[in-house]
This record gives structure tokens, sequence and C-alpha cells, in this order.
């Protein structure tokens, strides 16, 4: 049974204005193009403004510039997109919560489960390892030797924490990903690699989630960080001793090395790349594919993705950029015989 | 104990004609290079014509033009790749197929499994999920609340299907892909996230093949829709809401965006990236690691990574990328002055 | 407990000159930043020599240049990284050594398990798969059928091994890693396409280590071959009938395409991609994200990335990038004209 409000009562937990009528019942989220009665949809990216004409959802919340169009009641308020985010999470039913530790889960004895922790069937929790109050352990999870989960966090399915991996509150880490996983530290010896102990850990701030088949290295002599609030899609791979400011967004299929430092609230667009050893400063947006080759102190975007185009006309194109060097010097000598 | 047939008989399975002796008897399949008596070998790749002459295969399946050269009794075919395929698939031993639910695999018993199906070792099953004839659930593969798995579907092992996913007939999904995870939908509250609920699932057609590490998320409010015949590598991420349609094939390491449309029959190369909300057309081609930035209309190959070259050479050329509008407008004020 | 070693000892173990108070005692490893009494730290990356007048370890390791400039006992080598992996291994406390089949773990009656390995909880050993001594099969990892794992190698957890896989002796596989699944060959038949069975297995030779959600595919008819010594970090794809050679070192996220030959002691920078039936020389080094579109037949260092900038400035000169053939043509003419 799914929760009903009126849109009187949504426009209050989301400040936003009432235009039409306000005693209108909805019950549940929809898109502009498919709502029917009784859905509540949103207008935030311009590209969807085609559908708001014809839509059929019972009310939708959008931006005052778009008020007029509406051909049904609305919930006007600044930021459509944040007030949809509430109001759908107040709509969808939450799973039920389940607790206790599951038949076919493992749990070692020296292991600490709180009561009000869930452990689900095929989790194997490791000696002096932690699972806070209400956090949910989902199927064939693996937390090792004294890795800490933390109140109310949850572990989807599959995934793996390693030994010593801190988690804070409320996280949600999707399944498959690796948290905690040994750092590529290697010396070379001759024409050998000697691997290099990575000792440290992972320690994770609260309200963090993380993608599905993500991937973050223990540090090799302190810990990898990663802040309150930051957000992480699937396939990103962090490397050890990497820090991620509060409130950063990566998208997925980014690739961290070791020991970057990352600021606060940036956004980090999908498939980018960011070079070890170096620091980007707060509030920095890098758009997708870029390869941040150095230290980006100042905040703003940066982007370094090669231009797609046709494959004929690309090939000729990338064989002048292998020329690039000598046709900018021919470029000089003209300059300087004109002038001569 | 293979299975073993006439040239004869494999030139009727795949409507090729024999050149030779039809009643030569083969059992196994091998590269031209490495194949002895009782193999059948293929010619596809022009780059290994080299080793047909000295070839010690029984037999050869090969184009028309090839046939001349071939020193041992041939198939010729317009196409011997899927021949070979044809061939190969005929002559593998299939893995015995097993039934019934393994005493350590976890099934909820309101599930639904049919007496057909398999479910490994550690495998999970949860509430309401379905498994249809056929299908195979690998040891510690977890499927959660009300996701269906289609008939003769193999989910080879620690796979994740979560919560309503569903998956077609046929299905090839290789160990590790996480189906259905949330799709990375946050709304910005000054300089916190907020999650948006993802309300959609993921729809997956007949006759699919999901590579090992791959990831697909739900959709937001609707599904993210994967369409019949298509073909997926290892470790793809894509996003929510993405529709791709029937037969296209994607190679390893692709990240797509969330709501990109990618048409029928594309294939796209190894590690290319494909920016969210854009329109893909059929029988489009991207070569490796390019950048898709906006919506192709019309179908071609089409690219866009950065040229390789030697470090040093590297280095110079790109610094001059980075004047490139510069000295383009120079080479305008030249073209100005020798006019004037 | 920790190990605790003489300065004067642990000289000896890596054959380094002691500079200061040889019976100096140490027990653990630090940074030079936060090491405090009974640390030894190491300084090997320049950027961190500004740590060494401050710091407050009982010891450092360095290079001859560095020693004047060391405020505390020293141990001076050439390779201070190298050193340090050494002693670090030395000072940290392995893990208790477990023995035996979890009672938990599900291991085929047909399957070889030596006395002295380890099959840890949920882990499943199908038919005919054997488990050298001293091996350790982690938490819910799966070893399908025929597989084998040698002496002394450690499976992590949630790592799947396919069918008839081959490790060699001491390797270190980590989470979710996935050895052996399909390789991607597919044989288009008019609109859409036939898998092309595949035959062949994946051989991975001695002291190999293998990042987390790492993939590693089957050959097609011949096996894919990681030579001793390889060292994979993190989500790395490799494709079918790949051959690497020994103590080749890849960073994270690297795709290797089919078929592709990379030679000994290379070096392949994170995120780089490596296109399919290409041969790659001994002692190459590939910087990140560069994509290696064609062979390479001599040692030295490669790239291929596109340069970063602020978006704007990006933006200007990749439209530029995009006519550039015709700038070098207008470029041309004018040297003409010049010239007449």
């Amino acid at each position: 049974m799914a929760a009903e409000y009126t849109l009187a009562e949504l426009a209050e937990s989301c400040r936003a204005q009432v235009r039409g009528d306000a005693g209108v019942r909805v019950h549940s989220v929809a898109t502009l193009e498919h709502a029917g009665r009784g859905s509540i949809s949103f207008l935030s990216n311009p590209h969807y403004r085609r559908y708001l004409a014809g839509t059929r959802a019972s009310a939708v919340i959008l931006a005052p510039a778009d008020a007029d169009a509406c051909p049904v009641p609305a919930l006007v308020v600044d930021n459509p997109y944040l007030a949809y985010a509430r109001i759908a999470a107040m709509l969808a039913l939450a799973p039920p919560a389940r607790q206790g530790i599951d038949t076919a889960a493992r749990v070692h004895p020296a292991a600490k489960v709180a009561a009000s922790a869930w452990v689900g069937p095929g989790a194997v929790i490791e000696e002096a390892a932690e699972i806070a109050a209400g956090a949910a352990i989902g199927p064939n999870c693996v937390v090792l030797r004294a890795a800490q989960v933390g109140e109310d966090t949850r572990l989807v399915a599959n995934v793996t924490l390693a030994e010593r991996v801190q988690i804070g509150k409320r996280a949600l880490i999707h399944a498959g990903a690796v948290i905690g996983a040994d750092g590529f530290g290697i010396a070379r010896d001759d024409e050998r690699w000697v691997k290099v102990p990575q000792l440290g850990s992972v320690v994770i701030g609260d309200d963090v989630e993380i993608g599905a088949n993500t991937t973050i290295d223990r540090g090799a002599l302190e810990d990898t960080l990663i802040g309150d609030g930051v957000k992480l899609d699937n396939q990103i791979q962090i490397g050890h001793n990497v820090h991620i400011g509060e409130h950063t967004a990566i998208a997925g299929c980014v690739a961290i090395a070791g020991s970057a430092r990352i600021g606060k609230r940036c956004m980090i667009g999908g498939a980018a790349g960011i070079v070890g050893h170096i620091e980007i400063a707060d509030d920095v947006v890098i758009t997708a594919m870029t390869l941040v080759s150095r230290s980006i102190h100042e905040p703003g975007v940066y982007s370094g993705s090669a231009p797609m185009d046709r494959a004929a006309k690309w090939r000729k194109n990338s064989v002048r950029f292998r020329q690039l060097d000598d046709l900018a010097r021919r470029l000089q000598q003209l300059e300087q015989k004109l002038k001569d």
C-alpha cells in the first residue's frame, strides 16, 4: 500500500507554493510524458518541457518560469528536482526493515552485531568486525576482520569490506563494491616487482553512497579518506591514500590514482581520470573523460577530451595533430617572413 | 567424449561447399597455426593467412578467395567466422545441464523456481523472485525480491540481480555483473546532495549476453531497457533510463551515461564514453575510446580519441593544442595580409 | 605483537649502510610527516623531502644524496622504496594462516583440496577443481569445474575462477576479480549476432597480483596468458587470447582488447586502452589514458591523451581540432604563395 498526500501536505514538506487545487491527492511519481491520474510529475531539465502541455499528471513540480504553462495544479519551487527528490522519497514504499542474523549467514563469535542490524543469507562476518544498530548486510556480502559498519548503513549484496575498513552512518553500498583491497604499491627490484605492504585502511564518512562494482583501495601507510556526503557512481576506482572532500560527487568509471587529493563539492564527470599525487581545489567541475594531469588550484570547469567526428575526417585531423608543433613553427616563420 | 562429424555433415549445417574429401572426420576446432589431425580450423582475419599453407588441420573453413591456397579439404562459405561459430558450437561439449535446488542454496519460500531450473550452492533467491524453466542460477548469485529470470538463462556466479529486474530468455550473464543497482540520481541542496529515489527497473530482452562485472542501473522513474540480442562485453557501465536497441554490440569498459538512447545494430568500441540524454541512430559504429558528446543522427563510423605518439613529441604537440585557436586566428590574419 | 628489529638487523636484510646509531630499535613503519618513536620512515618521492627535517621517526630509509639532511639515524641505500618494501614486510604482522575447510564452505567431493589449504565460509569449489598446499580460498569465492589454484595463492573474497582456469603459485587475487569469463566473440549473421564458443582458458604464472574487480577473459581457442610476476591493479579488463609478458605492471582501469600481445617489463598507465591484435615490445611505458592503436616495436615512453584546459578555452581549441587538416592545407598554400 502506497502513501497518499494532498498537494498542500507535499507543499509544506518542501516549502513550495501551490498553484491550483491544493486538495488534489497524489500517491505516486511519474514522468510528464507517462504520468496518469494520481501521479505527481516534475519539470527540471528544459529538454522535457515539450511534454508539459500534454501531461496527464494530477500535479507537476516546477519552477516559477514554467508555472503559467502548466495545465494542471502545480507545486512551484526554485529547485524542482530537489523538491521532487524529497516528494519521491515520501511516496516511495520503503523496503521492510529486517533484523537479526539469517540462519544461512556466518558470523564469527567474536564479531559484534547490533540486535537491530540484519545479516542476510550467505553473508560472512569475520572476527572483531562490528555491525552497528540498524545496519543491513545483504546476501553474500563479506565483512573481513575488524571492519566496522556504521548505523543504518546498507550493503546491498556481494559487497566486500576488507580488514579494518570503517564505514560511517547511513551509507548505501551497492552490489559488488570492494572497499579496502590493497593499493597498487610495488617497488622495482631489477626486472622484478616487490610488493609494498598496504598497511593503512579506508575511512568513509557519513551519508556516503557507493556504486556497484566501485573499488576503493586501502592506504599504503595512512588511510584512504572519503568525506561525509560523498556520492560515488558505479565502477569508480579510487587508489590508495586518496582523500575526497565532503559532498563531492563522482560519476561512473572515473579512475583516481594514488595520493590524489580532491576538494569539497567537486563534480567529476564520467570516465575522467585523475593522476596521482595532485590536488584539486574545492568546487571544481571536471567534464567527462578528461584526464586531470596536474593540480587544479582554482574553482571552475575543466575539460580535456578529444572531439568526436566522422572517422574519415577525424583520421586526417589526427595525422595533423601529430604535426602540430611543426605546423606552429612554420606559421611563426611565415609571420616573421611577412614582417621582414 | 566429443562429438565427431564428417565435412559433409558440417557443410550442410552451415550451407558451405565442400572442397576436397567430404568424408574427412573432425572432432574439434583449432587455430590454423596449432591445429592437428581431427581438427577443423578457419581463416577469417587476413592477418592469419600466413598460417594457411602450413596448417596441419584436417579441414579449414574459408572464403572462396582463399580456397585455392588451401592445402587440405575445405568448407567454402561467404562468412567463414559465422560458419566457424556454428561448427564450434556443434563440436563443443555442452556442460552437463543441472536441475534442482542445491542444499546449500537459500531460496525464499515465496519465490518460484521451475522444476527444471538449477539453483547452485550459495545462491540466494529472495521473496517473489521467479526463476523460469531451464534457467541456471550459479554459485553465490543473488536474486533480490521479485526479480525475474527467463527460460534457459544462465547466471554464472556471484551475479546480483536487484529488486524487480526482468531478464529474458536464453541470456548469459557472466560473473560479477550487477543488474538493477540504483541509478546515480542526486539533487543538490545547497552544499549537500539529496538522493533521488530510483523507482524504475531494468528490463532485458531475449538472447542477451552480459559480460563479467558489467553494471546496468535501474531507471529513475521508468525502466532501463536492453533490447533482444544485445551483446555486452565486460565492465560496461549503463546508467539509468538508457535504452539500447536490438542487436547492438558493445565492447569492454564502455561508459554510458543516464537517459542515452542507442539504436539498433550499433557497434561501440572499447572504453568509449557516451554522455547522457543524447540519441545515437541505428547502425552507428563508434571506435575505441571515443567520447560521444552529442547525438548522432546518421549511420556511419565515428571517432574521437587522441592520437598516440612518442611521449616527448606528444608533449610538444599537446602544448600546441592548447594554442590551437590562437594559431588558427594568426593563420587567418596572414591570409588576410597576403590578400591585401 | 609486532616484530621489532635494530637498525643493524634491518640494514643487513636490505644491504643498506647505517648512518648514526645502529642499535636503534624500530617496530613499525610510518610516513615522514606522521612517524613517531619506534617507527622507521622512508624518503623516495622528492615531493615529500620537505618533511625530512622535521620528522620524528626513529630512523629513515633514504638515498645517499639525502643522507646529510637527515636529522635521525638512517639506512642509506640506492633504492629506498625497494628497501622500505622489504622492511615493511618484515615488520607487518602476517595474518594468521588458516587451514582446513570451513563448515560453511561447499566443496564438491571430486575436488582436491590440499590439507594445508584453507577454504573459507561460503566458498564453493566445483568438481575436479584443485586447491594446492597453502592456498587460501576466501569467503564466498567460487572456483568452477576443473580450475586449479597453485601453492600459497590467496583469493581474498567474492572472487570467481571459471572452468579450467589455472593460477600459479603465490598469487594474490583481490575481491571481485573474475578470471575466465567468456571472451567477447560474436559473429554477425545478417542483423543478429551468433556467439562464438570460447574454448580456451586462462593460464596465470607465479607471483602474480590481480586487483579488485579486474576481469581476465578465457581464450577463444587457445589460452589467455599472464606471465610470471605480472602485477595488475583494480578494474583492468583483459580480452581473450591476450598475452602479457613477465613482470609487466598495469595500473587501474586499463582496457586490453583481444589478441593483443604485451611484452615483458612494460608499465601501462591508468585507464589506458590497447586495441586488439597488436604487439607491444618489451620495456615499453604507456602513460595514463593513452589509446595504443597500433603496434609498438621500440622500447620507450608513449602518450596520447587530450590535454586538459579551462572548459571555455578547451571548447574553442576543440573546434579548431576539427578544422586541423584544413588549417594545415591553408598553411601550405601560404608557404607556396610566399615562395612564388
